[in-house]
């Protein structure tokens, strides 16, 4: 039996993360749930799972979670300090960290110096503050394993080969809902269409984030970190298939890859249960059912925002963690319908450009770059729709 | 320094064993090479890799041999029993096993009985005495690692996750040079034709074996054997491309896979070198320049031989031995012209129908119903060749 708690609990991953502790009631226990806002979920998990922790950020939320949970013996927290608590409680062994975008970053360091394992489906803490959270969980003796499909193919993909033997990995890429479209067919795209992923169901902002390709350029920061590897050695191939998640060449040219159909309860029940595998009850993968499976390189042209993730990792500092908050706010203008798709990569690159990269000694270094490149984006943003 | 014996040196197997050698020269000594009867090749490999020992199995070529090489500091041995000798040399390691066909057995035991580490090419032991080479290699605390690319792949797939979280292997068949062919066809082609493999360069025997996809019924007793898993646990899946060499499937759904350009020289050097990996200088899979991979069901119909190998796998004793032994007279009747392709599994079929099995219980055992299915498939040719 181990005790868990789930940072962002009403999302995708968070859904899934329950529905594994569903089926397997006799491996683990919740003993945290958190959200941002969803007090109506959240009450109905708290119901289900019967945590002894609970925190919603938004503080207007969890007032009402408090009186929807009245009868219930669970301490309701709110607002970020009140997400960080539960991110430390005592009894918790393992934290999985999926809330969505930067607001993950506190909380999440907040559990590796409570000594937490980690489970990681939040890929911003990484980006924003790679260096720093590896530190962080090297001193606490912690171990962060992998959510992300991609990564946790990666993770899985060295597991019983020597990390010296390793010449590249290669981080697939779906190409996201508009690879086929041209530059004219972007420029008009609209957020519902940009939100029709072919292979992964999953939240709005990382859909779009697969849409325009920054996933994958917040993806390959992630693994630099995650794997310590630099960034020359990282290689993003788009496969429309989404059926091989990732491989990883060794010097013998032997690759190792990781493959399933897409469902993320096999990467999450993977790190939640590592080295162990669950039997989960899901489809095999058949082959000769998909017939074929296609490679392509990655359109620089179309979708810029790949080589802005690569760019942002070489100037390294705080560069990283300011794409990350431009990103957040080109993605959440464009959904709101504020700007145009093809603006998002203009708005990020403008705010890279602007911003003077300073080193992360720690993690105000970051959160202050965070805030900086917000405003500007907003800026951005703001002059555009004006 | 690692000190090998290669067992069939002058065969595909062996002489890329030995590009590998020539390669890294301060990781393998040489200590004994032996051959079939090309005196005039195995003459050249001793007096570049300079071994103690070497023999060949035709007495009348190692009279030769023994002429060729009177000026080196070479002991040559003669027959069966000189090849088994070499195979036991006190100063070897590792034996890699490269024989083709069934004569492989004797030395290989030998090989095992004598405490060496085994690199398999050779697949005909494990399919004509699996569990005595597997029982003998436990008492003498012998790894076998396989150099076949589907089992090197499996191998390197199973390393680092848990036995008992499998749920089945996946053999990759490439359908060897004739998949297209109809019945038709397939009645009336030729040995040249059939020698003509798509993607591996191999010897005659096994590229027949891929036409014929015995090969694959062959891989699936050796997997059994070598993997310790039952046939029911065995898949095989045709795919023409040869870049995925095998996956393993997990209880999670989690796919594992080893992918790569075909060069038997990464398998044979992560045999040599287990667990480290060579820097071999090979290109890269490049998947976006193959753009495609595909996936088919094997077509029992036209390729009766896979599902022979099943059949001789589930009634057991020394069924296996015995379909190993009527395909080898078969494919060398086919080569010679004698009979046409279709006789192949016909033959088989006929000697497998005609076997009575019996359990294995020592080498003689194999041996007998060898030599049985040779003289009964012998006498089946014969009909239909007179």
């Amino acid at each position: 039996m181990k005790n868990i708690v789930i940072l962002g609990s009403t999302g995708s991953i968070g859904t899934n993360t329950l529905d594994i502790v569903d089926r397997f009631p006799e491996e683990f226990h919740v003993v945290g749930l958190t959200a941002g806002s969803n007090d109506e979920k959240l009450e109905a998990q708290i119901r289900k799972f019967r945590p002894a922790f609970a925190a919603l950020a938004n503080e207007a939320a969890a007032a009402k979670l408090r009186d929807r949970c009245a009868d219930l013996p669970v301490k309701i927290l709110a607002g970020n300090e009140g997400v960080a608590e539960v991110a430390q409680s005592q009894d918790a062994e393992l934290v999985i960290s999926a809330i969505v975008g930067g607001a993950g970053l506190l909380p999440t360091l907040a559990a590796i110096r409570a000594g937490k394992q980690i489970a990681l489906a939040n890929k911003e803490p990484m980006v924003m503050a790679g260096a720093l959270m590896q530190a962080e969980a090297k001193k606490h003796h912690v171990r962060i394993f992998p959510i992300d499909s991609e990564h946790s193919a990666i993770f899985q993909s060295l597991e019983g080969h020597r990390r010296e033997d390793v010449k590249r990995i290669i981080l697939t890429a779906s190409g996201g809902p508009l690879w086929g479209f041209s530059r004219e067919q972007l420029q008009d795209v609209s957020p519902e269409r940009a939100l029709q992923h072919p292979n992964w169901k999953m939240g709005s902002k990382i859909t779009i984030d697969s849409a325009t390709l920054m996933n994958k350029g917040l993806e390959v920061i992630e693994a630099r970190w995650l794997f310590d590897i630099p960034e020359t050695q990282i290689e993003v191939l788009v496969h429309r298939e989404s059926i091989i998640h990732s491989l990883v060449e060794y010097t013998d040219r032997s690759v190792i890859a990781q493959l399933g159909l897409p469902d993320m309860r096999t990467p999450i029940s993977y790190a939640m249960r590592y080295p162990e595998r669950m039997p989960l009850d899901l489809p095999s993968l058949d082959l000769t059912e998909i017939s074929t499976l296609t490679f392509f390189k990655p359109d620089h042209a179309r979708f810029p925002c790949l080589q802005l993730g690569y760019e942002a990792l070489r100037i390294g500092g705080t560069m990283p963690a300011t794409m990350n908050a431009a990103n957040e706010v080109a993605v959440e203008a464009f959904l709101q319908s504020g700007i145009r798709f093809l603006d998002i990569p203009d708005i990020i690159r403008s705010t890279m450009e602007a911003h003077a990269p300073r080193p992360i000694d720690g993690l105000d270094d970051a959160l202050d770059a965070d805030h900086w490149a917000r405003d500007k984006a907003e800026s951005l943003v703001h002059a555009l729709t004006r």
